[in-house]
């Protein structure tokens, strides 16, 4: 049964391309949480464990964009294989981007764990990267069910993020002017923050590429992107 | 003649394809200029412009995709078509992201127009702005003339545009620290530099695109991606 095998072997392409995504998945959502761990503890030997597993993920991305073209190519999908096909290219190249966030707040774990970090600042960061990774979990949920609604949802609850990103760099500002030994363990904090939060729009873009992928649509444009900090004036204790 | 016209409808499509990804290239760069502009004169006319003008890129991207889908699906197309359609919509999804980050420096214009900004930063932002348009302009043509030798030489200038937002990044720390004033400010100017370093990073992906398609193979993965003020360490004048 020539047909039969033909299908079979198709489903199985299309399957391995759902569970390498979820291996990147597992290892982008432990690099975080790692990172994050490995700051709140000046852990050196975790932050150097995050740096080298970045690595799997740059491989696992281009082992998926290779094969999703070949799947491409040799099956001529139509439809919903083929979005499925395609958003699998887009969720590999926003996980694969989510591990080079979680490896950079591993660097910067080296360049300061020999400083003071205020203690109410790394609890922020370590709340936020709770609602990243929670966002991160559920999209890939969200993509192994195709379901549109929780895609929506998770899109939704994205500004949460943007807001606590916001008090914290104001936060962050403030520790900075009250004692300038602060600055440079507060700057590398600052971006650690905005680490998190750009890990959040990735769970956002994938969302977004879930829905298209179990829907045919596109998401509507107005979801607000960027974050707040842009805006955020403080003024110096001296001012 | 049926063939003819579709093999004619067909280039038209792909035609289509790449004049709309060199305009999303060119307004793209537009931004970026103008927002690097807008920081300088601290015109804020002109940064609202460039904040308006990110909706635009918005749209092409979601255009580029759509119509990529839809001649997949509708040509199955092989080999080189298909890695350029492909290619289009990675290209698209870099040159939105080029747009948000002008978008997002336009938006700390108006934060920090009003603050003392030194005008040395701020030329070496302005250079940093002009190298990184350079590449990308360069990888645009990489583009258009599917030349792979261009795309490499683009990727290994990255390193120059690393090597001066590290000094940048330096140099606004010690700024910060001689006078607690200007944190908030440098903050800006901090996130513009590392802006500015993320749209290299996108002319560099952009190069990688283009080196598939032409060749059908992918680069190695080799480069350092990542920039190197995550190991930053500046102690503060009264240590």
């Amino acid at each position: 049964m020539p047909v039969a095998h033909t299908v079979s072997a198709y489903d199985d392409e299309l399957r391995w391309l759902v569970r390498r995504l979820s291996e990147m998945g597992g290892i982008g959502e432990g690099m975080v949480a790692d990172s994050v761990q490995a700051l709140v503890n000046a852990d050196m030997a975790l932050a150097q464990r995050v740096i080298s597993e970045d690595l799997l993920l740059d491989v696992a991305e281009r082992e998926i964009y290779d094969r999703a073209v070949l799947i491409i190519a040799k099956r001529q999908p139509m439809a919903q294989d083929l979005r499925e096909i395609i958003g699998s290219i887009r969720i590999a190249s926003d996980l694969e981007r989510v591990g080079d966030l979680g490896k950079n707040i591993a660097k910067r774990v080296i360049a300061v764990h020999t400083m003071a970090q205020p203690k109410k600042l790394v609890r922020g960061l370590e709340h936020l990267a709770e609602l990243a990774l929670t966002q991160l979990k559920e999209v890939l949920d969200a993509f192994a069910t195709r379901s549109p609604e929780l895609a929506t949802s998770i899109r939704e609850r994205d500004e949460e993020i943007d807001a606590i990103y916001t008090s914290l760099f104001r936060e962050l500002l403030t520790y900075m002017m009250e004692d300038p030994r602060n600055i440079t363990a507060c700057t590398h904090l600052l971006f650690c923050a905005k680490n998190i939060e750009r890990i959040g729009d990735h769970a956002t873009n994938i969302a977004e590429t879930v829905y298209y992928v179990a829907t045919g649509d596109q998401m509507s444009s107005d979801r607000p992107k960027d974050d707040d900090t842009a805006n955020v004036i403080a003024t110096s204790p001296g001012d």
